[in-house]
């Protein structure tokens, strides 16, 4: 059988994947889900036709996005996911002892629904005892807490269709009460590569540049995502991801990782000029 | 019009670019070269249906390829290319006036004379009066050098057609017999993510071992590359990439580049540790 998902990267580029078989469709209020089992990248979900999660590399997305926030401040305990219904992020949270409360707002009930029955490579820790799922809009959610967490994690799909609210300076002024004195939001912050992604990228980071003091952006190579280059946001009430002697110890956690070392963490901040310039001129 | 052209990544990923029109084909005697011009890339140039070089994303490589060397020694005067004869790694090394004398070596004229006709954003330095280009096969033309060049750059296809000799063992052994005490050996290194460039990767880098003292492997983000995730090979008679105060005094030079930058230079050798064990174990 010659069975292809192809999700187009832009007009002008596509992407193909060859599928074994296709095992869920499903349209929800929120989004289209589907869940293929490719030759590549093994099981695959995508929503709204376009790629979330594959096992084959949702490691890196998943590692950078919670070891590089963790090593940069050991003592985070109460942690909020925002999105992330795969399970991916609240896996790799879970690795770590010494974090008490892990909240997860998904906007998507079935979405984790789907992932438990699927991909349990990702949401093999969702049921963690220190894990509580909240099936909320995460604006909505957000409005609500105050000086409540060390880490929030905004685990979003793009800013089109439910994500959407999650790149407004409202939520991001939300979550900057949300957060603690010490504290840490971490936003998936799409590609410098593509003219869609780019426009996002420094729209979400000029927004964030007017509500937090620190604000950075690390890089990470993500096949399965449009060009492969993939950027998150790291934005902090001071704490700093590189000027930092914390992330020396992180080695003696003792947490094996197949992408993240302390030695990428400090190198994924250190970008191309021309993403350097984007972030810089508005 | 719905053109298409399509690189098989593996065979079950696809990447495809929407074209404007195909402005060149020829089979020469080594390999089928053709030039299109698409919506998204610019001119593009593909050898044998795999994409070489595009107008859009060939800054990473061919700034990545020479200023990390350059950077490394600054006291580089006389620089073998072999391949390359698209002229982008040419372009970049005319920038430094420190470089005396470069020669280039490259099997099939007509990429040189195809780039010159359609792709003048790489190939506009060919004609530099320290440049002087060898038509004639870089295995050949590498065993007659001895002592002379401080820089020897592989800029090459892949490890199929003519590009296969340039990934042999015997062919390390004659690059540094090239080599002066102080050279360096920069290789086109292939990419971890796919089986196929992944072994080439390995095999490469455990023949280079044998031979220089000095091997390490740098990254960089290729969008039009399988994956988007490529590496290049630093090998030298001893000097090291990193370790090295020259690199600070690069910025003196005042060279404008879009990707390359010193701090970029170090973090491009912190390699995730799926590259690292796979580099390590043999």
């Amino acid at each position: 059988m010659d069975l292809w998902f192809t999700e187009n990267h832009t007009n002008n580029v596509r992407f193909g994947v060859k599928i074994k078989q296709q095992l869920h469709s499903e349209k929800t209020e929120f989004q289209q889900i589907d869940v293929f089992e490719t030759h590549e990248f093994g099981k695959m979900l995508t929503i709204d036709g376009i790629i979330m999660v594959t096992e084959k590399d949702e490691f890196v997305y998943h590692e950078m996005i919670v070891h590089v926030p963790m090593a940069t401040n050991p003592n985070i305990k109460n942690v909020l996911v925002v999105g992330g219904g795969d399970g991916g992020t609240v896996r790799e949270l879970t690795r770590y002892k010494t974090i008490e409360k892990i909240d997860m707002v998904e906007i998507d009930k079935t979405v984790v629904d789907v992932s438990k029955q699927f991909i349990q490579q990702t949401a093999c820790m969702l049921d963690d005892e220190r894990v509580t799922l909240f099936y909320q809009d995460g604006v909505k959610f957000m409005k609500k807490q105050q000086d409540k967490y060390d880490l929030i994690i905004i685990d979003s799909t793009d800013p089109i269709g439910p994500g959407e609210g999650l790149f407004t300076e409202d939520f991001y002024a939300d979550c900057y009460k949300a957060l603690k004195s010490n504290g840490i939001m971490i936003n998936q912050s799409e590609s410098p590569c593509y003219d869609k992604e780019r426009r996002e990228l420094i729209r979400a980071n000029q927004k964030i540049k007017k509500i937090f003091p620190l604000v950075k952006v690390y890089q990470f190579y993500m096949t399965t995502y449009p060009s492969g280059y993939w950027l998150f946001g790291f934005n902090s009430k001071g704490i700093d991801p590189i000027a930092n002697d914390n992330i020396n110890n992180w080695d003696n956690l003792d947490l094996k990782t197949k992408y993240y070392n302390t030695d990428l963490h400090r190198a994924s901040f250190m970008l191309p000029n021309y993403v350097k310039e984007m972030l810089a001129n508005d």
